[in-house]
């Protein structure tokens, strides 16, 4: 059988790529996903799964940093004409593009893959030597674009989906194909995570196409370590404008609040207990240089090693950042636009994966260590965390590949082979666990 | 002949309005103003006057806070779309928007006046009752408005011109009048004071339309005191961005320096010579929430009751700046965008324009005060000191009337009686000094 | 009577002398004046005044910045080894070293008197050409010396008192000799000027040695104008300490909140309504380099040109204050320890003592300005506005000599001749005041 | 022979115990122990042992964070009158405290054994309970107490010269018994480290008296990890004073130069390649509350989980430092008082004494890891390093027992029972080695 699934992805490839290449020219940012999701939906409902869309499978009040009502219906208009499913974009608009497919069979396991959808905030390398402009999939959206390979992740979705319907006979058990939206920023998976879709899972995994380490080549790493838990942060100080020469004093200086916060929230105390980190990535303050800034506007983030370092920098920093309010007498608001816990694989899991690749797919490279760092946050935590609080096991492995630039910059791209290691260890991931006596 | 003067202004009212009116709508900001200043040019042209134009009348390197080469090209364009002078646009272009009338007439003193023509950075109001949208000449540039008065002090200009060229006969000496660019934010005076052109004036003036202080209703104020020498820069930080969770350390934190910038700045101590003003206005850093801010800018303005004082400022914040950057490793860069010195008005010159009011125009209501605070900076500091280093003396007086809202807001205009008064003032003047035997 | 005043005021100079170098020899800091205090009030009830001492003319909840218990009871015993007067050192022990002598005299206006008593913190000059040193009255006391001339001060108001318990029979009404502790930090009047004492007087008045402008030879200015009010605040940051190597995070950083607390006080705005001030004077926190500090402690003053300016700076500097405590969630405590109003001299109080001066003491040489800079504090300011408050006058005066250093340095020294100007000018007021029909 | 070894130092263990409460009784702090030092050396002296002292052994360049002159000749008399040794204290005075007793026995490895010889700067409790009180050998020495162990330590270095003096014949090599000032602020190694006597070492070890991990018995662990390297700096703005109401722009005011370092320097990026640390232990800033500061003196450290990572912390925290001097035109001092490298075991040199203990001494009891933490800094790192560069080997091993109190507290006590624990395991450790075929 392991044959067949290698034979199936093998015959499938071009049209995974072809997929890949299709969400890559029409990118779209997080909670915009309409288009992408609407047509996962539509692909999914054709295959035979039972397919639940938007609030059918996320909490609404668990969704985090979404775009504005504009943004959101402007994109509703582009999406429609960029061929988004008719039907499906009703379910979908308005931030909620998060899509499970769903296979019942019988009695047995139920296996979770998670796939992640969205694009980041960036607009395509043009310049002649980039693949997907010489191939003619660059990104058709300004301001979007696939540089973190989730374009690949969909399509790998797509295909071991389309695997899993052909040798449905030999399946015991239950098959749930998650479609995340808005990974970037970790705003998406909670909502999720928390639906109660999860609550029945035994065992859950998901991939991030990854850099192959120089000198290594393996193809495939069994999960990840050094994950930040993060918790992302929208402030805004509140001031009033004045004059700055005439009445400096009528002012309340929103900017000396925000200064303020930025020096002291770099100051919070390492811990020794394990790593933490600390930015302030922007900043947009005041209005004109004669002006005493009346608003101040900063993106903020925290991160720790365990979930109980990410807690320790997030409540220092409130206090900080509520303290540098109070000093100059403005008004602040915080609103948390994303969070993510660490994130901890099963050793079972990987042991478990490990055994699939040497015993029944020889040509896979499996690396020798189970762990190889993440170094940054993923909000697949929530969904491995949901699964483990019931019970269940998973992992987040890396599949690797060479990239032609690193991950987030505009001229990133991937070695399209990379998708049929994917389909074909997800699809016998999912045959050993429910064909298993 | 004073009654002559005044029946002229009166005759010349409505096309004063109409010309007050035609620059609103065609509102330019600072260097952005050909089609104002070659109408001008034109119409001094026309009327008899020597006419010279930027690089006559500036130097090019005292010009500050230049607008980008972009800007000034997508401006000509719509300059000459909205109706600027083919031939003197040529010459006012780029960057060169100042332009200077003058009349010789025999032997006698050499007077000057100033007009600025520039607008800000403001988009008008375009509600219903907001008087330049109801009679038809609310600003059609985006992002311009004339909402300090520089559009009536320019049609004020122009009536002047009119009336002193046909009272040319009594007019023994020389008059010159300026009209200035980029007056907001300090910038243009100076390359017009040190261009050699005043080195020969024995009196120069300038007014400004002014709220009238409730409970008063003076017509003039013949100076202004509380005026701040200024120092206008721009800062930007330049570091090295990075992965803020992956290796925080190969980043360079533009951030970190301007916040400690920013805070160490407002802490530049206190002055028992007198006061002092500081402010960061505006700043913009960062790229991403994820991200070490590589850049970070900031505009920044220092103010001093005295050019001593500003310069006590101005020196304290370089070194500020300066060791901000020393502090995080980042290169920092320092452009001054705007100066002007502390202003002096010259008792002599107030007692004389009193003296012509009082004997003269006896309908002109004169503060008893000689001096009303101007609480602010103007560059006009740089034309009148450069004529008093030459032995000559001037003054800077205030043309009050009904204000609809404050000055550099979007739903400011003026009652238009004043332009009347000014007209009426200035000619006057002119002709009082080039008259006496 | 004038001259007879004269007459007195040369036949006590020796004496007045000899009792200003006994008091700048056992020089006692604020609220530690115990020897002072009870020979004043002894030497006042030996000349037949009615004297109350201590918690008679002392509003206990009113004095600020005390010394420790241990520092009081250290210098009780000291004072009574340096002399202190046995009977009255129990009245006025414990921080209540205000002394108030009263002679009424029949029906007539009030007139009263401030006379400020305390030494500095500073250890004398014993370098050999430093004149205490060389005439035997260097301070015995370390710690402690009079650099501010309180001690002239002190010794002029009893010889005053002795001149007017000489022509009592001249004078109609009552005279309230005020001798003050704890001027320096001002901390000492406003439990005597709200005590009750001043509300039935009429007059008041208060003078200080002062160093003669360069060039001028004047011997008295009649008013003083720059006088700041202040507020003098001790604060305490309380944290945790923590190995700041082994456990950081179990820190909580008491200067962290402070260094953060000191930039952002210093960035309080500029104020267009007139002079403010702000400073930091000292900070001791930590106790080991490795070792998180548990405890920092500050001594901060603000200080505004008016007592609403000064309101302005107190006010914001404690948000400040407690804004910085949040930031790292440490425990402040705030103490005031001393606090004026700003000084207002009554301009017919300052008329009349020139006429007396001008009319009747023709070798007094009189400012031909009223007002001269205090530019500084000083807490006259709260007996001054508590007579004004009841429909009074007052005015406080510049004696002006020759100093040999500036005050607060430690080798301070004024010529005593300036002690007979005083003395002469003081009793001449009151004779003037409590003689008039 | 190890059986022999055993017995001695059971024999010896009651002189051992007085030798350290000798040393208790008059502690000395670093670079002050002239007392501890020249008895050593005669002891060593009248083993046989070769002493070299002071300037012999190390090198004056390379000493850190002396003391004053004065407290150097204040101590050099205290040291005399408690019983110095008359001869060598003029070889150690004047901040030379290094003793080295070297014993060579023919042919055969180098082996050198580190014995720190200081106190801390704190006052013993003396209360009723504690036990050296009781015992009658509380420190005699006001702000000195040996608070960690190190009279313990050199205690354990006499006795094992007399057990190794004893057994000489058995022993091939040479013996090199290094008693070591100013360990505590790492400032005394680095003088003996790079003065040569270390480059012909082929074996190094140290030891520290530490706490008993709760639940566990081990009498020893075989070396340490999580070894911080480290900078200690003491850095002093020098300012301008001046009066803080009457001319504050005349100051340089130091203590926002320290204001803002201290913020600065805790911002100082974390670092993803491991573990650092900062921290202002102190500060001393300003005269008077309304003096603007002149001086603000800062204890500082950084520290990094290898010396890469220091380096990093040192190199940015002193542009943070200078920074912050240019900032407020401060002139800054940055004085280095005390360095040390992070600290490497060799596993060879762990193995070997495991084997020992092992086969050897059954009933000392080796905890099963190899490495312990020890969460600080020794400096003893730069002997390791320099035995290291040459080609030995070495280890820094913990011997565990039951303390009263936390090191550096001032009731810190051990069970002496430790004692006969290092000189057995030290002996052999030296026997083994020397006795090898």
């Amino acid at each position: 059988m392991y044959n067949k699934i290698k034979l199936l992805a093998q015959q499938y490839h071009q049209e995974t790529i072809q997929t890949r290449r299709d969400f890559h020219k029409y990118a779209e940012r997080g909670w915009l996903e309409m288009r992408t999701a609407s047509l996962v939906a539509r692909r999914l409902d054709s295959l035979g799964y039972q397919v639940s869309v938007g609030k059918e499978v996320m909490r609404e009040e668990f969704r985090m940093g979404l775009p504005s009502k504009r943004l959101l219906t402007l994109n509703y208009n582009r999406a429609l004409l960029q061929g988004a499913d008719p039907y499906y974009i009703e379910k979908v608009k308005n931030g909620f593009t998060g899509v499970v497919g769903v296979m019942h069979n019988g009695i047995g396991p139920v296996v979770a893959i998670r796939f992640d959808i969205d694009a980041l905030s960036i607009t395509e390398d043009d310049s002649a030597d980039h693949n997907p402009g010489k191939n003619g999939f660059i990104s058709c959206n300004p301001g979007a674009m696939h540089a973190c390979g989730h374009d690949g992740h969909t399509a790998m979705g797509l295909t071991v989906a389309k695997i899993l319907a052909q040798i449905k006979e030999q399946l015991h058990g239950t098959i749930k194909l998650i479609f995340q939206p808005a990974e970037e920023g970790v705003r998406g998976a909670k909502s999720i995570a928390l639906s109660g879709i999860l609550d029945d899972v035994d065992y859950i995994f998901a991939g991030h196409i990854w850099q192959q380490v120089e000198g290594e080549d393996y193809d495939i790493y069994l999960g990840m370590n050094e994950t930040f838990a993060t918790t992302k942060l929208d402030v805004t100080y509140h001031g009033v404008s004045s004059h700055a020469a005439g009445m400096p004093q009528f002012g309340k200086n929103a900017l000396l609040s925000a200064a303020s916060c930025i020096l002291n929230l770099h100051s919070i105390p390492r811990n020794s207990d394990g790593c933490t980190r600390i930015n302030v990535g922007t900043i947009r303050a005041g209005t004109g240089r004669n002006v005493v800034p009346e608003t101040a506007k900063l993106e903020i983030e925290v991160r720790g090693a365990t979930t109980e370092l990410n807690n320790y920098m997030e409540v220092y920093a409130r206090d900080v950042i509520r303290g540098a309010a109070l000093m100059h007498d403005t008004i602040v608001e915080i609103n948390e636009m994303g969070k993510a816990y660490s994130l901890d694989c099963d050793k079972k899991m990987m042991d478990l994966i490990r055994h699939i690749c040497i015993d029944h797919l020889g040509d896979i490279k499996v690396a020798k260590e189970d762990l190889s760092p993440l170094d940054g946050s993923d909000d697949f935590s929530y969904m491995i965390a949901t699964v483990q609080a019931h019970g269940g096991i998973g992992t987040y492995m890396k599949l690797t590949t060479d990239l032609v630039a690193s991950p987030h910059n505009c001229t990133y791209d991937f070695n399209e082979d990379v998708l049929l290691t994917g389909t074909t260890v997800y699809s016998s991931i999912a045959y050993y666990l429910l064909n298993q006596d």
